[in-house]
């Protein structure tokens, strides 16, 4: 034998043996996970236990995040205990867990990120389908868009929680990544024009202005359409995602192009129950006001006293007449905390109506 | 504390050690891995090496298999084990892997089972571009379906082979499971006809026989049509699997109705180097033979006396007028073995001409 197959006999009598290890453990694991939901089961013999806990998940994650030695990038390593849960979980019975479709699409990533593969994942084709799917009881969880940075389309999901009794339970960060796509016969020299998204554009920008200043830029409804134009027209190529390139036949000419390397969208994970403390959270609140000189200054000066970090603030108008003004607000901090309570209580003594839409892990990157 | 507190917190810990435990065993196998892969640069410094080995992959989930304690069930310990080895293996590089689409198909779902989550896949339209995207390396693998129950488009790869210079790596095979689907509305009592592709509703005859037997049967030509008309039309119902379900919003009446429980489709997986044993192998020719009486018996009767095990043969028109008759056989074994080496050598002698498509792991179920 020569040196390199000693080596490499060696090499795999060792991952042999790490693998009867991990064999053992996940075992292991997924017998403690049973007894878990048994003891749960016990404790409460009347009702509908609920074995999936999306503090404790996001816990488990987060140490995982901490410790993680390497090779294996964070992320990577998230993902291999993320489909481990998956597994463990799905022992007791598979969830089902609705997004918005159809397959294929960043939603359906964000979810099965989030959930891992043994689950039951239903497309459905707008964002109140898969409201209502949840709210009736048919799927656990709905996975929905709330900041999708290359289509725009938050309001919707935004407004659904006016009337929908259901509540936020997570959110899941998905990396976005801009590519500059053309045609595999494409020659460089013909490019003269780029089609994509006004938002991908804005992304790029820098990129463009440093290494394709010439190209034409031309902007179209979403980046799949671009894709499909760049496809079709000599000349052409397009900005958007692994997913359009794919769908169309298109050659990544120069990958991950955006200006930012933390380019994400966020998607929110919607259920029937309220999630405890994970230790880092964040909580959603809607809130209606009066159209007052100072109301909104008002609003948010308590979070500026409390010292609580505000992440986000939109407004929208109100679907009704009483409520002249809706403003979305999402902040650090979990309602059980003693610093959020107090800040909610002095919320809800200026405006006409407030409405807590969850408190949840923030996404583990 | 409550009893309930105190055990759900001991089984927490034990599941924090665990984790701490896989955590170290999943890096250093991923630092394994790096270093056979070092191992082999070294030894081939000018070569482009393949990182990726088809039959220890195999040998590796075999193993797994066998030695799976439980309470999760061989398949689901396989997928996580698959998916560490795709972590690892994208240490080097992630592979790119072509196959038929779009995204959303069982295709896809065969790629993704046998290459795990950390690859690049490319959804392409055709079964010719899956080859030709191979062969000129633009990806290093394609997957491409060879026997599909519901859908029977296995001729087209097959003739592929003819011309094509790939080489079959492996094959994956699927679970199908077909399901009764209704419209969410529908009322049991109303439905009078049911849906489906014929070889669909072939494998669900013994099912439908006993369970629904006044149902009108309508053969269509996909089941995914089936599927449609169902959500259409008022009293239909149809038979399909889950992707369809969740395309058209239809509902489950009844799961898994397929008679036979080990219901699959077949995929293969080609690529542009032949592989080593694996200790369980099949192998794939290309027999063209002329058209003479006995032709094909005379063809047979050296496996039958070698003890060769063969688990399929197909017979196509030759594309040219030289080949009469081409023959696709496939059987137990692999070429670098003697008792094969010896068949082969005899059917050669027999024929026209012969081609060996490759010999490959098993798949793992």
């Amino acid at each position: 034998m020569s040196d390199e197959e000693t080596r490499l006999g060696e090499l795999r009598e060792r991952i042999d043996t790490i693998d009867d290890e991990l064999l053992r453990l996940i075992s292991e694991r997924a017998e403690c996970a049973r007894t878990v939901a048994e003891v749960k089961q016990q404790a409460n013999p009347d009702e509908a236990v609920a074995f999936y806990r999306p503090e404790r998940e996001a816990r488990v994650l987060r140490r995982i995040k901490e410790r993680n030695p390497g090779p294996l990038a964070d992320e990577e390593m998230a993902r291999l205990f993320r489909e481990v849960m998956s597994a463990c979980l799905a022992l007791e019975k598979p969830m089902t867990i609705a997004f918005l479709g159809p397959e294929g699409t960043f939603t359906q990533a964000a979810a099965l990120k989030h959930f891992g593969h043994s689950v039951l994942s239903t497309p459905l084709a707008a964002i109140d389908d898969v409201f209502r799917e949840v709210a009736s009881g048919n799927a656990e969880y709905g996975v929905v868009p709330v900041e999708n940075s290359t289509e725009g389309m938050i309001n919707h999901t935004l407004d659904m929680f006016m009337s929908s009794p259901l509540k936020i339970c997570g959110e899941v960060q998905l990396r976005i990544h801009h590519h500059l796509l053309v045609s595999p016969e494409a020659d460089a020299a013909s490019i003269t024009r780029v089609y994509s998204h006004q938002q991908s554009f804005a992304q790029c920008r820098k990129w463009l202005d440093s290494h394709w200043p010439m190209l034409e830029r031309i902007t179209v409804s979403s980046n799949a359409e671009a894709a499909r134009l760049a496809s079709l027209e000599e000349g052409a190529a397009a900005i958007a995602g692994d997913m359009a390139a794919s769908l169309y036949g298109l050659e990544i000419r120069h990958a991950n192009i955006e200006d930012r390397p933390d380019n994400t969208t966020r998607f929110l994970i919607v259920g029937t129950e309220e999630v405890p403390v994970s230790g880092e959270d964040k909580t959603s609140i809607l809130v209606s006001m009066r159209n007052n000189p100072g109301a909104l200054y008002g609003l948010l000066e308590p979070f500026q006293r409390h010292g609580i970090d505000l992440t986000r603030i939109e407004t929208r108008p109100s679907p009704n007449e009483t409520w002249a003004y809706v403003f979305y607000i999402d902040f650090r901090g979990h309602r059980d905390e003693q610093a959020i309570q107090a800040v909610l209580g002095e919320v809800e003594a200026q405006c006409v109506e407030m409405k807590h839409l969850g408190s949840y892990p923030m996404g583990v990157l």
